[in-house]
């Protein structure tokens, strides 16, 4: 196990009926809130009026700035920072999923930066401050919720970056399950399938031998899988949505991390080249950018893949290559059988356009330290996932 | 799963050399601590002069309070908050095991109390403030170093009694799996056992079905088995002590346990009884009642028993009771192979002795809310465990 250090600040109010809460925890810490949201849906399903009553009963105000989009813009993060900064807002308070919550994470770390916001993202200026952010989670999916991770996408280059920083931790999150039943059918498994995968780049990057965290993420995959199994069999199975919301959670707050030391993110930096250019979702991306990645993967980490397969599916072959090669089979089956995507071409992804994914994937392989990334690679990982 | 409020703030610094930050850790919270350890052994091994050393460096001065025993003393306690109250001191730095940092909690909260602190364990009185806590753990085992449960025994009426509040929870452990090297045979043994028993207790209490902390339980247990087989191989092996170390914290730091709803102590009730009256090492009581406990529970839960067995043992008897007890039974011989204690008469504990002990658990499984356990309930378990 590798050194490491672990202060997850963040306070999860988890369960039915915690949203009751929201007003109590955002007087916590401030008094006038930037409200982040997406789309009109949470004023459909109520959960916006519900929400202005509770902030108005402790006294807090907001400001609104609904519309965040998926694969979330640079520009509208830019623009919520200008109305943070015009109407002095305290606090963030991010209703909606990764989408929003990394949107308010953005706007959080720019509106007390005298800079653009971008130069966070590129690396040319380090996060100081931040306004304290509360979360209304209300996707499976992302775990953004508890960790201090962001990604956003850049209008008109179409590079989807990441970066990161303790202070971005909400101080709050409240998951409450329920708020999830009205996720359909494929959103929900795009959420499964984004919380496999931040599973996987640690699991199967790592250079690490540990065991502990190795029980515990394959524990991880195991629930995730049949969580997911439960709700696609019935979308309001409240327990079912729940451990699949707690393991999206768990898949990325640190927890299992911790020890592994550097550890890498190579599907999601194809993942993101897709989606920034294509706009598919970025759950659908890693369907089909998972099994391609693993299957260019298991000779290279041949007993990882093989531990893999046995504790995840109980296979047994005794080639440890071909053992590890029928896992990564099975989770390909499970993503056909939950209907999501398999293959670029399902995504409208032509042929002809792999070489230039390849090598607009290249700043974020360097931006991220992965340096064994070569254009090449890519472009091989890429076909595999024809 | 049940509802929770999960916000565990303790920073965890775990890793070789990571002492080294002691120092600075300290400063952060105040100047001047009360330094609570065991016996002379840190002085023996150095680590008393190089932790006075880091404190002068950052300016912190300390006022000594060695001679915490196993099975913690309430008499001793109140010496220690004496001086916290006499010398003003500002912070209170535990370096030991679970018994010197619940020495070092009773203390901290003790320190800014004007009643007794006896009246925290009695429930008479709630904690209120506490001082700021920083720990060197130097023996995985009691999980104390990352949550806010203490145990305390009063000398004369041989109660041992714990309780719990998240102000006691500790402002940053440090984790050096390199301190344990020298914790012998026995003590390694005994800290495993505490672990099991912490993770049993959950497993088998809770009432929900949680099969997102259940595995995540059994993945600890099977790991706490390996890594304390391969210290006993080498007990200078850095490895398995590290990955020790970190499930023994893991099992008693709220990861677990959140979302179980109420859950039972009925394991530590008896045995707190047992090293409260023969002072035994709290591991080593373990190391019998858990068995026992165990097989009187079998077949009062044989689907968690069967679980646990085929999970934790890959046993796979077709009758689930027979099953269950089959995977007590592979325990129990883990336990001996470990030359763990797994009768009363190797603790000398006569039979003559079991109404007492049972009548003098009760208090505790009132005061722990564990209502369906009576006098003699506990007597038929004591038996078991002859």
């Amino acid at each position: 196990m590798q050194n490491f250090v672990l202060h997850n600040q963040t306070k999860i109010l988890f369960g039915k009926g915690m949203v009751e809460q929201l007003g109590t925890e955002c007087r916590l810490h401030g008094q006038k809130a930037l409200l982040v949201y997406g789309r009109e849906s949470i004023k459909k399903t109520g959960l916006y009026d519900k929400i202005s009553t509770l902030l108005s009963d402790q006294g807090v105000s907001f400001i609104d700035h609904g519309g965040v989009v998926s694969n979330p813009l640079l520009s509208h993060v830019r623009e919520g920072i200008k109305k943070a900064k015009e109407e002095k807002v305290d606090l963030i308070l991010a209703v909606g999923g990764g989408s929003v919550i990394d949107s308010a994470k953005a706007i959080s770390c720019g509106a007390l930066a005298q800079h653009d916001v971008w130069k966070f993202f590129t690396g040319k200026k380090s996060i100081k401050a931040t306004l304290p952010l509360v979360c209304v989670l209300t996707l499976a999916a992302a775990g953004s919720e508890m960790n201090g991770g962001m990604v956003v996408t850049h209008d008109e280059k179409r590079h989807k970056f990441g970066t990161g920083n303790n202070l971005l931790n909400p101080k709050t999150s409240i998951l409450d399950p329920s708020l999830t039943i009205t996720v359909p059918h494929d959103y929900t498994v795009y959420g499964a399938i984004d919380a496999i995968a931040h599973i996987a780049e640690f699991y199967f990057t790592t250079k690490e031998v540990a065991p502990v965290q190795e029980r515990f993420m394959e524990g991880l995959i195991i629930n995730i899988i049949d969580s997911c199994n439960r709700v696609l069999q019935d979308l309001s199975d409240y327990d079912a949505r729940a451990d699949l919301m707690w393991c999206a959670t768990l898949a990325l707050n640190g927890w299992t991390a911790a020890g592994l030391g550097l550890v890498g993110f190579p599907m999601h930096m194809i993942e993101h080249t897709l989606s920034a250019h294509y706009n598919v979702p970025h759950g659908a991306g890693l369907s089909v950018v998972m099994p391609g990645w693993m299957n260019y993967m298991v000779a290279k980490n041949p007993h990882k893949f093989n531990q893999f397969s046995q504790r995840i599916f109980s296979h047994a072959k005794p080639d440890l290559v071909e053992n590890g090669y029928t896992g990564v089979q099975s989770l390909k089956e499970i993503f056909r059988k939950w209907q999501a995507p398999i293959s670029l071409e399902e995504l409208s992804i032509p042929e002809s356009d792999l070489p230039r994914l390849a090598r607009e994937s290249l700043p974020l392989a360097r931006n991220w330290r992965m340096n064994d990334y070569s254009e090449e690679i890519i472009h091989e990982i890429l076909r595999g996932c024809l």
